[in-house]
């Protein structure tokens, strides 16, 4: 056949004018809020009443939003105590989640109990990098290639004009990955308290100008090229880490597997065994249960950047059915992205569900991150053990009663 | 080596007793949310002010939330005017945002400024199944393909059992996918204007009692083994969809993108191929560039479940250079779980967005899954370009300022 | 930085002008051989001595290979007494593997004698499909979707166009695919004891042709486009199935695992475990020990397609430690691409060693396809053990010993 | 319900003892062959004339074959001339392809004979490394990380220990991938004209026992657990390189393609695009169109391994149409694992084939990777030429005509 262009149909353009969205010239204020929001009811009709209810100075915003109306409020519950014995976190905490998902703080305040009684939930964080990949590409492989060694050659100098542009982050390293004439750099920061993707943007930035001046026969220069993969699940950051990779575990007495969870070891073993080759032939980046429930909850909660439950909700979970019949459980979190300090984590109710847990400011990230695994891998006990005890849609049903 | 039974040490149980967050008799209620705030304070030495100060009574979260003490408040900035040349959304949409990522809604704003004047983004919603998989195990294969035969032969009762659990849900169809000596059955539903986890899962359940009553030599059940999948991403869920399957497309002639994105589509279709293969040789669930940042703020505003970022978060961008120059742009968002019923759509300031959107309630969800798509395809094209003109970093510079 | 277009430097034009491998009239005779391999010699000045010694006539090659110079001569060595316990294939077997890998028939062999003394392996084939996965394109997402509607409604027409096309194949049903503004059409088909491809392909052809004829707003066709996915692995096919999704399963007494693999049950699961985690992170097609071993050397011995080695090695690996000690493997293959008629089948020594198997000709695909599973079986638990028992290296070291 | 182990019937063992493949004291002769084919034309009833039909004797087989009862003689066409413009190959070859695939050979001459007009393919070796990846367990993942401490730091010793195995090999470096309470360890190997498959596993064994020798805490080691992954496709490969990393690269002018291929640039140019898409939605390891053909082909002719086309036949394509018109066509094969010394290369006809290329014995193999990619991308562009201008199918009808 003949192959002709393809082409979209066009709507006719709207009548009426484009309105924009009004700004102010001092814009982080309750007053240009609420001009939006007149603009909003004038366009939409709709009259909002709560989210315009927030209790903060709007001009704590900025740096987090533009065009500012207001908020979502988001429920808050409480599910703890969380015992953790981790190395930056240890003891006793009550973890905020935020969320609307009935049933979501029952269970993991369910299998809290349980790891509480068991001893509490061991935590390593076991690496620490955030990534920005540039790519560059070249007349061909074979000068992609020589570029490579040049980059291996020159790193001093590279990592000193990419530490030059930020206080807190340190290049690491700088792995290489070749396709066709392009070599994609993934440049790995520490970043400290910070989530990081920011600074490891800029620093990579300056870095990337530097090398550009001082190697001839760059053909194309792009800072990003989903090598990262900022906002995106990768088996590349499940091998080689994205934020910090955080391994949460237990070890899990019989007896109180069946007093608290009415469920065997050896019951929940052989359901994991199945979700293990369910998770494989469908192709899953995680087989585990819910990580997204407790990590999408304590983001919201604690000023985390949500979309990246996208690449955090990644999980290798393992267990073991021991001799004794204790059951370990073990979850790795291999792209867990998380901060004490910058992005949404200094907002009023952000910052308090931070200092909930200890967690807020210079110093805290990797208490944060092991909170969070820990509290992940109460929900992975929890939920396995419902899918064997078949209490998990009659629990749905008896607490998420508003749904249809 | 002798492989001897591996161990994790425990660490010593706390000396003080385990303290349980406090329950009430009349438990979402402001009483009992602030008696959980006094137990926190207690336990924790920290005062939270702002957590504490919603604008609603605790009453309508009962099914949201368990152990409510408050709301963690997120700030919500509005895009648009986004116009969108839909089947179920036509015309223009202001777009809430709820986020604490600075330049995000700048971004999606200004991607909507460039297809507006491009005559807007067409929307499809192609394909809508929310599902469970049960898995059923068996002596061995042969008897799992020959459950599967009874299956396929008895679809009709299995059906009728389902659908006798629920008002909206409707089963499309089973798909069966066997691996050793088990059948997994994905159990395809529509179901209404509710995202339809729990419905489905109700269903499937009464199904699959029925289908135990009724079929003899089944040797394990299990409601869920990691095939539905739900909270994790899947190459199974990109392919077979789970939620709604939107497609989101446009094309922009040559001179506004270079007009308003200071970059030629040659160049932005030029990158783009870069980073397809960037995200293959990585390994990703999705070649776009950050679509996770808008479903996660409309999720976050709307009261969507955000976990669900794990799963909706995958895409397929296919884009093409047009003889005319110009610019044609698609992202396919293969598992797109949304509600505009159920869930925490009717909590107030989630309802409220939904209402901005004209979204609240019945049959109003395949309107949302588009106006969901067509803001995304703003966000890449957007994202899209700045990579190009390198201003990506240096607009993180000036709007994200509170990063370290 | 001005992104120039890259170019590739081009090698000078070789001086000598270009040599066309000679082609006779009568070209699948000796004569024809002889002058190909005469001008071989003349143009490398290699004088090969074994290539031109083959057994056969070369006009039986017609249909298999173009510019025929000889055969290249790969070992064949036995393994067996296999025993099968399968629908299609029951009872003793002996294997011929053609392979230059020394210890592959050997450790073959140890899991045949192992598995005859458990029982044999029960194999079952749960699933029959080969593909041709068409493109079509439209002006838009919706124009795909409304196209998809038509292939449902017109399925009886299409199947017979397709039917029409080819003697054995049979169009089971059209998956369809939805991305961007293309719906890709899988077409199914059982094709009888053909590998099938190209009875697929052609009966495909001629069915897109009539689609073509019959339904306006076709953009852009292609016969295929990665959606089959021919000689490549894909989550797809594993999905839903390549050719035979075959499952192979055994149960072996503990005692006959220690006395004849020098490993207990509890050994090997426990290794086992470890081994999905591993393939789990590295993002493996296949989770067990190395099928394409005997897929590889069984397909080169009987005249398979080796090039499907691709797709048919990707498998899915189930065990379990039973309560009696016993150890239940199972290997599930389910892109297992076979022929017993057609390809490279009726060639001499490939016609003869389907003959050693019983499986050459009609009816037999099914038979084959098990005894290839099978045979799997038993090299995945011999090399399980022996990774265990630490035998690995040193039975290569002793058996493989022209190896650096 | 409850949960019953599940367990598989077990066929009533056979009436007739089990008999073993003979084997004799000198067990690699023509005595041995004959008396094992005796031995298969007693339990079978089938007298094969033509496997027991070799032109060498038997005791070359030793080392790559048990149970020797002759040879598979797959048909050899030659290609050609190929021209390579490579590091280590450069000017004219005449490829040998073993394969009973009808049109395999014919589709790659095609290829050749355009490349050839274009002035030839660009060859470039970008990486090279063999693995063999150990794992050790530990009582948690504090003191998995706490050891890939110390193996960072006792790199040298491992190192020296690894080579005392090994002529050959030399260990580039130790690559670490945390999971669970596991710390895996890939060995990455540059291991001279051999795939390196056995001397990797010996030399890292050895280097295995020196580390439990001198680290305390191991609870478990196993030398493989699929994270190498030998025989099996994974992303981890792809990403980080098993055997060669090889690009294959060339510019055609417009002019050329519509004469030799019958379709211009801009046409297949859009057709590749819509294979990525398609290749990203089924998930495919290989964003190309057949590379398996060429590489088991050549695999078969020159006596490498042929199971390694599971992880060889691995690859990524990556295009564009040039501002001139010029379509730029590159394949990256990232895990191709080829030899010219060890192995089955000795073998009689695979040497000869070997010496048709240049490629037998020491320092070759770069040359012999070189020509596998050339040769790939010939086939790439002439089968991706083929579907564009309705030729394919048509083809196979032509020169495939003994299939069904």
């Amino acid at each position: 056949m003949t192959t002709t262009a393809p082409h979209a149909a066009t709507p006719a353009a709207p009548a009426v004018p484009r309105q924009e969205v009004p700004r102010l010239a001092c814009d982080y204020t309750t007053a240009a809020a609420r001009r939006r929001m007149a603009f909003l009811r004038e366009v939409t009709g709709v009259r909002p009443e709560h989210i315009g209810r927030y209790s903060f100075d709007p001009a704590v915003c900025a740096g987090n939003i533009e065009n500012f109306v207001g908020v979502a409020q988001v429920p808050i519950g409480i599910a703890g105590p969380l015992l953790v014995d981790g190395e930056h976190a240890r003891g006793i905490f009550y973890v905020p989640l935020a969320t609307t998902e009935g049933t979501l703080v029952a269970s993991y305040n369910r299998g809290m109990k349980l790891l509480y009684a068991a001893g509490g939930v061991r935590t390593t964080v076991t690496a620490d990098a955030m990534q920005r990949a540039p790519v560059f590409g070249f007349d061909g492989a074979r000068e992609a290639r020589a570029f490579g060694e040049w980059v291996t050659a020159n790193f001093a100098a590279i990592k000193n004009e990419a530490e030059a542009a930020t206080r807190a982050g340190r290049l690491r390293d700088i792995e290489q990955f070749q396709a066709s004439r392009f070599l994609f750099l993934r440049f790995n920061f520490t970043t400290g308290d910070a989530a990081g993707q920011n600074l490891a943007g800029h620093a990579t930035q300056r870095a990337c100008t530097w090398i550009q001046e001082h190697y001839a026969g760059i053909r194309q220069f792009y800072l990003e090229a989903n090598l990262a993969t900022d906002k995106k699940s990768s088996h590349l950051n499940i091998l080689r880490t994205r934020g910090k990779r955080v391994t949460a575990e237990a070890v899990i007495p019989a007896d109180l597997v069946r007093r608290v969870m009415h469920a065997t070891p050896g019951e929940m073993f052989r359901a994991r065994q199945v979700s293990n080759l369910g998770g494989l032939m469908a192709g899953v980046n995680n087989n585990g249960n819910h990580s997204a429930n407790a990590i999408a909850a304590m983001f919201a909660a604690t000023g985390q950047d949500i979309a990246n439950v996208a690449e955090s909700s990644a999980a290798l979970v393992h267990t073991e059915l021991r001799d004794d019949g204790g059951y370990y459980y073990s979850i790795t979190i291999p792209a867990l992205i998380v901060a004490t300090y910058g992005g949404g984590t200094g907002l009023p109710t952000q910052r308090e569900c931070l200092e909930l847990l200890g967690c807020y400011g210079a110093g805290k990230v990797g208490k944060l991150a092991e909170i969070v695994a820990a509290t992940v891998l109460c929900g992975e006990i929890s939920l396995g053990a419902a899918v064997i005890a078949d209490e998990w849609v009659a629990a749905h049903e008896r607490l998420g009663r508003n749904r249809p």
